[in-house]
């Protein structure tokens, strides 16, 4: 059975895609414009980084359903596609098993890296 | 057409599975054993981190042929499965697009990660 095409979704620029605490279902793939990543502190907001063509963001959520880590906000019009985790869990059922290991393992291993990073390299705006 | 099986390969404790600087052509996947990750400073080591069971090392290598970033040594026997690069291409190929190109993303994500997480993050001995 063939995957039906994933969905394109056009966002304004000032959209939240996602914010800090939601449930995480789906990843993105930008296919146009600009997403800004950024996290809540006490006060400050630190951005954690900017995502453009050809970026992923929200690809944590294809690996568990933890809550969002972070707040994505498009700073001008993007086109995004959407990549359910369900619908990335049936592809992944159809893969090779060692490509599965990889991809399982080093999505593992860049939560880690991010969970990190947002601790020790805090950039205040 | 299957791929044949993937080698596997016993590694006695201080056996270094690849040493910084060296070309890079495959990844492994730590069956049973603890590999440890250094690069080298002036004077000193820096230990990057620790593999153990389920865990994969050299993983770089599958998304380019550049040299090693860090030196592996097994700190005890260890059991590894080599992933040389080609096998890993070849069932790439044959695998979803979305899949392949979450795969290659997270990959160049983790790529970016490690070696910022190298140069911020020192811990000598």
């Amino acid at each position: 059975m063939t995957e039906a095409p994933l969905e394109r979704r056009t966002v304004a620029a000032g959209t939240r895609i996602f914010v800090e605490g939601d449930p995480g279902d789906c990843a993105y793939l930008v296919e146009t414009g600009r997403i800004e990543i950024s996290k809540k502190l006490d006060v400050d907001e630190m951005v954690l980084g900017v995502a453009g063509r050809g970026d992923m963001i929200g690809e944590m959520a294809l690996l568990d359903n933890e809550p969002r880590m972070a707040t994505a906000r498009a700073t001008e019009m993007s086109v995004l596609v959407v990549v359910p985790k369900e619908n990335f869990e049936r592809r992944l059922e159809k893969t090779d098993p060692v490509i599965r290991r990889v991809l399982m393992l080093i999505l593992k291993r860049l939560r880690a890296k991010t969970t990190e990073a947002a601790r020790k390299a805090p950039v205040i705006r």
